[in-house]
């Protein structure tokens, strides 16, 4: 039974995580909300579905993921689930864990992504808060964004398994992440993240690596693959990008 | 072997998610900083731990635990952790990784805490942002606490085991993240709080059961538990709290 994908039809946001690791892991899956007829149908049939009084285990926000009874929201811990599923995460516990903890801390970097254009919170337009996301922004780019790549470079150099992935000698969720964090930080903050990458060579090539997996890049290449935009998570506004 | 706890000596912070689990567990632990001279001692031996170069899994940020050769990072990682080795959470799948959900989401809420007094980011002091936090506070307040604890609510309602704990009819670590959110935020947000408990009468409930087991008030009444204070994440700001 195909897997279905609850999220927001018109951003890639939070559930392309999800969507990197089925198409990595060539899992059939309903993007449900894309299915409608068209996005604000798909925005009002994920909105009705999280809504529905009959869910046990109802989720705060989307992306949420079905599998037969199951449903799971929390990006992470769709990614735990599938990761164990398909092959995407070590079956050794400690690395398992290690894994998780990689994840997380990249969920971490994709919140402040967020927040650095909405410091004054979601509720406002960007439009309503532009001198305050440029002041938030100026330190989420000259430092954290540095200090989380070098946080991942520095996973590379020390794995013990060599350089290619972030844990141990094969792919798992984390290096799909990466690819994803890095992939909308050149597309929100390319000067940025030039300068940012010639200081970690490692994800850069990671990077790499995985847009050039088979499956990644037919995915890339499909209509499945939303473009970047200014109402996802990472945007490009020229203004924040000093 | 006991644990080493490693995280900020002078507050409660994301940490304090982690003590409260030990304690419950009646589990053996050191809180390394806290065990240094003073709390300038304990911060600089924290930082320079998180700065060893023999580590293989260098976390991103603190707290994180060591147990023997293991250590884990990510406030949810960790608990995943203790969850399974001290009975803190379902053995079955499907309600282990809803535990796991739980927890995530109660993560994101105690950010937003964080970012409503720092919405401009953690490298000014909130007086350098009094007038920002106000507004980003305001919709936080009002709309984000509801809709969290109304969440957590919901999810009591729902659960087919009674609505004495989140996840089946046993406690878990999610109940204890959900009495130190509750703690946190009655000490941010002592006006707010009140009329939000008033329509989240489950979750009141079981903020007062936990706070009357055994091991958690024996932790709350000894010095062990730091109090709350205007440098952790649950500040209470009386401008904040209309």
């Amino acid at each position: 039974m195909a897997y279905e994908l609850h999220y927001w039809p018109g951003i890639q946001g939070r559930g392309e995580f999800v969507r990197l690791a089925l198409e990595e892991a060539g899992a059939e899956y309903i993007d449900v909300a894309r299915g409608a007829a068209g996005m604000k149908e798909g925005a009002r049939a994920l909105m009705a579905f999280m809504d529905r009084e009959d869910i046990a285990h109802p989720p705060f926000a989307a992306p949420c993921l079905e599998d037969g009874d199951v449903l799971i929201g929390q990006t992470s811990a769709i990614l735990l689930y599938l990761g164990d599923r398909h092959d995407l995460a070590p079956k050794d516990p400690v690395l398992r864990i290690w894994t998780h903890q990689i994840q997380l801390t990249i969920a971490d970097l994709v919140g402040e992504v967020h927040d650095a254009h909405h410091p004054l919170g979601g509720n406002l337009y960007y439009a309503e808060q532009k001198a305050e996301a440029a002041r938030r922004t100026a330190n989420f780019r000259e430092k954290r964004i540095p200090m989380f790549l070098g946080w991942l470079e520095k996973i590379l150099v020390r794995n013990p398994d060599g350089d290619a992935y972030l844990v141990g000698n094969a792919l798992s969720y984390a290096d799909l992440s990466l690819f994803q964090v890095v992939e909308g930080l050149l597309y929100a903050f390319p000067r940025q993240m030039e300068r940012t990458l010639a200081q970690a060579p490692r994800v850069a090539a990671l990077h790499r690596a995985v847009a050039q997996r088979p499956r990644i890049q037919a995915y890339l290449a499909s209509d499945r693959r939303i473009t970047f935009n200014e109402d996802g998570i990472f945007r490009h506004y020229p203004e924040l990008d000093l």
